[in-house]
């Protein structure tokens, strides 16, 4: 089985990579090729026969190289993120549409029955307020408040088109925010949701913009790694024609993420996040969803953690090797 | 006020045209000029200053030549209908996708503070089956099942994005089901919700090709010129980030219209309804929309018919000098 992943070199793609290597099959079939493509050459990995591309996938005959190698999985991770896409107009769209649509094209125009396992990487995002209670269900609209959010849904529409006009086996996941992110705290608006777990953690002072009242949904790369894998090996025939699901996750304030923290980590830990409020991520975490009501997927057999201090314990075991303590 | 037309050579862009040549003003604005784009020359109108054009929507420079000239509102109805975007889907997504975002695409690109009105007609096709009781509501997912309603339901997105980010004042129409079409049956698989009135209105005999059991939404030409002049109007700080809306109609089954004709027409004319199963047609409208809820549109000033009996006499007045008997 040869498996092509787009976004390879990102942190989730990382993960997927990593793990499709050392698992070394994926739905009961020998892995016999990882093919890793990225803006940047993703790392090589041991125990699988791998080959690292870099290049643009709206790049001009990019994607049509990639899918002549007739790929059984295709796991579509590559994408200008939320801020970029807003930042950037054209390149966001010509990253986030115009990529994703070459590549369902490049799979339709090499026909000869070819019809691989699409696994797309869909976001929240495509949700925007007002939202209903209890939390966004399986039937609410799409209403993105976001160029990025504007993308993905529409990269859901044409997942659902080319899947129910057979050009390939389309699955699309909705993923929570991905929390707690390993590395340093980057630009993203949503980066303090880890921030203010991950450097306490590792000794460091975080500053949180928001208020403790701040709710919003989580899920761990570990889960991440998990909805994608499942995503490839789901009975697709369950799914009918709509084939992108929001992912379960946990939803919690900013205020729970803390006191789980300190349950986890001490009181210590929780004395290193620095309030320091920032109007501008405020106004653009007041639009975000909040809750979800991820039925759907659970029936369908997609799973996460069952509490933040679960999410935390993932972090401790994957990225501190079980260790407390910096 | 300068207003461009695409799809002008149209059912719905004909009458829209000629309405606004009969008013010659638009929301309190004398309308210096009309522009008529199509792929065939519309037919000219008297009273205005009018230009007919003909061409691809989706041809090089095309659209940024029409935009160039400033129109202060775009009507854009421009599309490949259902059936041919469905049996040609290049041809299909060239039109409704790639031509509609080239005419949003050139007016980002004129930039230097232009900003008009754009009012894109959509469709009830959007959704798909399954749908919920007692109708579709506003804040109910897009589920396309077609390659048309796939379009569509992009385009609304791009005209959310695009509004959002204020390069237009755009508004989207989900238009009902336009019933009585005037003309001849076509091979539309929607067609008989027509012809089954409007044959029999004309002394002709016509085929039903479903069970009178089947529940459709409706509004006639009239009203679908109605809802087209009320979005180039309406104040647009009423709709918030949501640009698109389902239109009011009415939902009758196949057995109402039946009854509807013939209180208007009498036992003569529904004896010329000739039943005749096509079981590929009972199968495509089994995943249609039957009924909606209408709520934003109608709080916001769109209005229909009442009455499946009214839609019968806007034909009788509006194409047959209001007398009946062929």
């Amino acid at each position: 089985m040869h498996i092509l992943i787009l976004g390879a070199a990102g942190m989730v793609g990382r993960k997927l990579v990593e793990r499709l290597a050392a698992d070394g099959h994926l739905g009961g079939r020998t892995i016999t090729e990882l093919t890793l493509f990225d803006v940047v050459e993703a790392p090589p990995v041991e125990g699988v026969k791998s080959r690292s591309l870099a290049g643009d996938i709206s790049g001009p005959g990019q994607v049509e190289r990639l899918v002549a190698a007739r790929p059984d999985v295709i796991f579509h991770l590559a994408a200008v993120v939320s801020g970029e896409a807003e930042a950037d107009f054209e390149k966001g769209y010509r990253i986030n549409l115009d990529g994703t649509r070459s590549l369902f094209e490049a799979v339709r125009r090499s026909g000869d029955g070819y019809h691989p396992r699409v696994v797309f990487t869909s976001s929240v995002a495509v949700f925007g307020a007002p939202f209903p209670e209890p939390g966004i269900h399986d039937e609410y609209l799409c209403a993105p408040l976001t160029s990025y959010g504007t993308q993905k849904a529409i990269g859901e529409l044409l997942l659902g088109d080319y899947s129910r006009r057979g050009v390939f086996d389309g699955v699309g996941i909705r993923l929570p925010t991905i929390c707690v992110r390993p590395g340093r705290p980057n630009k993203a608006a949503s980066g303090f949701f880890s921030n203010i777990i991950r450097e306490p953690l590792n000794g460091l002072e975080a500053v949180l913009p928001v208020g403790e009242d701040v709710r919003h949904w989580h899920a761990s790369p570990r889960s991440a790694v998990e909805f994608l894998l499942h995503a490839a090996t789901l009975d697709t025939s369950l799914l009918g024609p709509r084939r992108s699901l929001t992912m379960p996750g946990i939803s919690v304030t900013v205020g729970e993420q803390i006191e789980a923290l300190r349950r986890v980590a001490g009181a210590d830990a929780i004395r290193l996040i620095r309030r320091e409020p920032d109007p501008a991520i405020i106004r653009m975490v007041s639009s975000w969803p909040e809750r979800f009501v991820a039925d759907r997927a659970e029936s369908l057999g997609f799973t996460s953690e069952r509490s933040f201090e679960d999410i935390i314990r993932v972090y401790i075991e994957d990225e501190l090797g079980g260790r407390l303590g910096a």
